[in-house]
């Protein structure tokens, strides 16, 4: 009887596992240089802590279950919700700002296709209690710091920059009515997805003629930089936009306006979004955004908590990989360096290989040693070379006699006798 | 609306998830300097995986469901199988011997108690490939050298080693067919959850009287310590005990016989094992087991694929933690250095704060500022100090004016001017 693993989800053998930390790392080093501070929760929440923030429809999408004692539990598919459950559980001690960061495993029971899949990781960073834009900017400034960490530059990333406010009074001089915002961005967030008949019937509903609509999508279609803010104000007929206006002075103050334009295009069709929405984008616009987020102010209170302002954003490992893939930036070999390779080059010598790699790893040391009962040093140095071990440590009949190894640097071949009791201090500062 | 997180699960807010990062971070740190690589599966597998090899009595203790599809899923309780169905997927491309670590997520729908929750984490260390006792040996020599780093010594600590064939005979000798081997393995490994009424009646039906009982409960309550085979032997009436003779000159080799006693009441109830078993427990047994593990020679051959010998062991958090908390060996500070909090002094100098510390993060150092509206420098470095700067970075009209900033450090309260162009340096070897 064989297995497979279930569809959609994925097997870290070391070399993918490696990789898998190159990014959580780099995720973690940049959090944690910016301020943010790392927090975890449950994998599985109750199933109506979903149903609050999303509606029944979310159920389908979800893997859920009941316990013994008939609670209804799903696998988490986003950590929002436990972030502002735990937000809201212990608002009153918690020092502010709160700057948080996470990157856990999120499950979603959906069709698995290139850049999604049913089990992914998602890097979150989440900074709540500030209102004014600088939260806004240094959570962008986050996620443009951690791709600059991985070797990709504005030449290669954009993030694109929308505010609900500006779409708003954009619609509304379009004619939808107040009542209808919330469909309405749902409905341009999906105008990918769906097809122009289908979509300009139900704009029709939300009172956008053929005519409007086109306009919008005319709007969506120019890019503005960042720093060209009263430009993208006229464009749209605006007089001003105060929100943008502000976020950009911070854009420029943090130096990352070059990475930044302003896209009206991205909408974000989630209904707990409420000012600036973001998402970052490879170039070519050739996968799926990289990351995305916003500022979703009221989903706190929702939630039982207090009123608090709050912006973030969220980013998966599978796109992120296959961008890092395909410009050719994910570093050839992310496996741990091994410092020693210990081996007897003669039977007398065998029992002390144990011990001097038992010494070695006690002492903070990466050691590796051969499990074969061979003792041909030239089958066994291929093995040292195999890990690619740093050094290897010969024990031979010196070691038993004169407590002495050979020491073997396996890029120089250079080789010297070391005292048993200098082997480690050797070893690390060489 | 307000929600719980589920029971038997926990969230980890910035302190509690630091101290979880401390005991990953040594788990990783130990695997790795052992020569382990880290490996990762999916949070769910499907139910059979464990059916087949627990039987049907697990399905009650999982959390499953089923996808659209129908398929049959669980939330994985354990590592092993799928560490087995990977090895049996890639056997023939995975080098030997296969030396594994990882440190899941696991969940139990069981009712929680003191060292079991609903949810935890465990890590896991597997030695595949290797059938003779230098693999037992080393794996044990890991399960050490762990609590080693974590400050833990012999006098805290001991390794309790069984082995199942040692037990085999000499319940063959106290009359167990060997056809109920396995169930009187279960049995034993019971006793102590078990009233002795019932247990002598289950007993009974095994083939062994209250004589027999008797017998091996006192053979039980015997400890030997490494380097005394031959004692324990003499002691259940056997002539020789072949494997753990060769266990045991591993275990004085590698220098981990302090650590280590035989005791044959270590039976572990998981029909898998083969051979070796073994649990690490606080001394004075005032808690669960610390880990526990041993041979599985057979798992591999059950899940599909080739007869492959392995061993290896679990160590959850939970217990873990109690016992450093207990033996005060938990660090008083986990959290992350701060490099440095920048603040201004002045209005004018305000608007530099951003950019230099989004200068100091890209650079790699951690930076933290203020959101607040204030120049009050008294209050500005009581929240740098707050939050355990290094250094304070203060802007002021000489940093737009001179390019310099004042740096000073908060233990010693020095203070100097630095120019701007120099700050990273400066902090870096500071």
């Amino acid at each position: 009887m064989k297995f497979q693993g279930p569809k959609g989800t994925r097997d870290f053998f070391p070399p993918e596992m490696a990789w898998r930390r190159y990014l959580e790392d780099a995720w973690r080093r940049v959090s944690v240089r910016n301020g943010f501070e790392e927090v975890e929760g449950p994998i599985f929440e109750p199933l109506d802590l979903y149903r609050v923030k999303s509606g029944e429809g979310i159920v389908s999408e979800l893997f859920h279950f009941e316990d013994r004692g008939g609670r209804e539990l799903a696998i988490r598919p986003e950590f929002t919700p436990t972030l502002a459950r735990m937000v809201a559980d212990k608002a009153a001690s918690l020092p502010r700002p709160i700057k948080w960061f996470c990157m856990p495993n999120l499950c979603r029971a959906e069709k698995p296709q290139r850049g999604r899949l049913r089990e992914f990781l998602q890097w979150n960073i989440d900074m709540l209690g500030i209102a004014e834009p600088i939260a806004d900017a240094e959570v962008i400034f986050t996620c443009i710091d951690l791709m600059r960490e991985l070797g990709l530059t504005a030449e290669h990333v954009k993030v694109k920059i929308s505010h609900r406010d500006t779409v708003h009074q954009i619609l509304a001089r379009l004619g939808v009515a107040d009542d209808k915002m919330l469909e309405a961005f749902d409905l341009l967030d999906r105008r990918e997805k769906i097809e122009p008949d289908q979509f300009n019937k139900e704009a029709a509903k939300l009172g956008m003629d053929e005519f409007k609509v086109e306009r919008f999508t005319q709007m969506c279609r120019r890019k503005y930089p960042a720093g060209d803010v009263p430009h993208l104000a006229r464009s749209v007929g605006l007089e001003r936009i105060e929100d943008l206006e502000k976020l950009d002075v911070q854009l420029q103050a943090l130096g990352i306006a070059d990475w930044c334009e302003y896209d009206l295009g991205i909408v974000r069709g989630l209904a707990y979004y409420t000012g600036t929405v973001f998402e970052a984008h490879e170039i070519s616009g050739a996968e799926r955004a990289l990351a995305g987020g916003g500022r979703y102010d009221r989903l706190i209170k929702l939630m039982g908590g207090p009123d608090m302002p709050a912006v973030g954003f969220g980013m998966g490992d599978v796109v992120l990989s296959l961008v890092l893939q395909d410009k050719a930036l994910a570093p050839s070999d992310v496996m741990p360096t091994v410092d020693a390779f210990v081996l007897a080059a003669s039977d007398t010598a065998r029992p002390t290989v144990g011990s001097i790699v038992a010494q070695l790893r006690s002492a903070g040391l990466h050691a590796r040693m051969s499990y074969r009962s061979t003792t041909n040093i030239g089958k066994l140095l291929k093995e040292a070379d195999a890990c690619k071990a740093r050094f290897a440590v010969i024990c031979d009949d010196q070691t038993t006699n004169a407590q002495t190894v050979a020491v073997k640097n396996l890029a120089s071949q250079d080789q010297q006798a070391i005292a048993l009791s200098k082997l480690v201090a050797h070893l690390r500062h060489a």
